[in-house]
């Protein structure tokens, strides 16, 4: 089977929705970005970056850098916004213990972590030895940036995968969810020229009209998505048709796939 | 030592300048985009795209498609354009014998190939049992696309790889060389929103104002640029500095690297 037949053989029960409390909107002028964020792995950066959507922090910051084949960032240019509620930074969520996290594995050896696989929508790490768990930087998850200090992040800076999977990250830096709808909003954006892509010149940034929670929205205006559930034999069948293409163009079935090479499949709620 | 110390402290017999006989220079309304072909893994590709570029086939294409993190491809839009000394098709050049290629291997598992580094500046996966080699489909790499029959490209429609390394193309596509300058004016063009990235309106083409030779420009004009060897212990004193990052931010050194995470250092000629 290929990957399009596998979808469209799909069941309602291998799709799981969004759920709107842990979903982000991001508004731009060029249209929405929908971020889903993983409250099992950064409870406390989620539950932080919750915070300073619901009191309008983001609102008015910008897209401050495009660094070709890295990263997208966003932040409060001129880092003086107050924060009322919310905190400025919060402890380093890099890892948790693997016990209690589904985990679904790929068979196929991975460059950088002993065991590697899918949990619930989202790339993730597994160290057995040490029974540790950790989300990975592949195309598209969204990350907390942070300073020298490892807790000096908070997601007030928030960053977005857009190249070859920076994998030299992973718990380096917390990993808090992922673009699920409006990736091409942030990747094909102008490079910034100065170092580390940042744009050079206020104008060149690119102004954030909102950030919010998609659950305080009303419903009728909401994107309403799903996701393909990671844990599924369907999702299996996918992971399949991926490691061995069968679209009739491909001759040489690699029988392998980089868990980066997996995009996980969102579509509009049937 | 860091990247930047490795970098630093290289001598200029690390470094081969570009053949200008192997050299591309495409040209768009934006600025130059700088190709190195590969002759030693596509020979007849390398040879007849050349040959189309000399008799000025290029000029006046456009860049047609642009997937988000996949590929942006250019081509005859009308596909009526003449040819005429080059050839239309050339045999696949998929893979090649490994004997007499330098190989410098990565020690880190790839998630693909029984064997992965990299050979005079392009990354490459070797099969030791079959004796076989390849380039791979890397970030920035340039192939010729092709139709269903695998004889079927040749290089008057080309494409580069923008986002996560498609590595099941590997085998399956003839791989002519890479970008060497000017990635950040393909990959930041604007996604196409048609099936696989085709831009839907004429007007939505990147016109191609030439891709020429660079040996045929005089040499005043030319863009000199140099490119790391891979073949000295200064690259893989490189190679280690990306497996380990010891820049001061990096906590939780990787221990590993992809074959597509080690960017091929280019520079301005010294």
């Amino acid at each position: 089977m290929t990957t399009a037949d596998v979808i469209s053989s799909s069941t309602p029960s291998d799709w799981r929705p969004l759920d709107p409390q842990n979903t982000l909107y991001m508004d731009l002028p060029a249209g929405r970005v929908i971020i889903e964020l993983n409250s099992e792995f950064a409870p406390h950066h989620a539950a932080n970056i919750i915070a300073l959507a619901r009191e309008g922090y983001y609102n008015g910051t910008a897209i401050v850098r495009s660094q070709d084949n890295y990263v997208v960032q966003w932040a409060d240019p001129d880092g003086k916004r107050p924060i009322k509620n919310a905190q400025k930074t919060v402890a380093a969520e890099f890892e948790r213990t693997a016990r209690g996290i589904p985990f679904t594995p790929l068979v196929d050896p991975d460059s950088y972590a002993p065991e590697i696989g899918f949990t619930d929508g989202f790339p993730m790490a597994r160290d057995p030895k040490f029974g540790r768990a950790w989300l990975v930087h592949c195309y598209g998850m969204v990350g907390a940036g942070r300073d020298m200090d490892v807790d000096s992040g908070g997601g007030t800076e928030l960053y977005v995968v857009t190249g070859q999977a920076p994998r030299h990250l992973d718990r380096n830096v917390t990993l808090v969810g992922r673009v699920v709808q409006g990736m091409e909003l942030l990747s094909a954006l102008p490079r910034g020229t100065g170092a580390l892509g940042f744009y050079e010149k206020p104008e060149q940034r690119v102004p954030i009209k909102s950030i919010r929670v998609a659950a305080d929205i009303p419903a009728s205006q909401r994107t309403e998505l799903e996701v393909l559930r990671t844990d599924t034999p369907t999702f299996t069948a996918y992971v399949e048709a991926r490691r061995n293409r069968r679209e009739e163009w491909f001759k040489v079935p690699a029988g392998h796939v980089d868990v980066c090479n997996v995009p996980i499949v969102v579509r509009s709620k049937h």
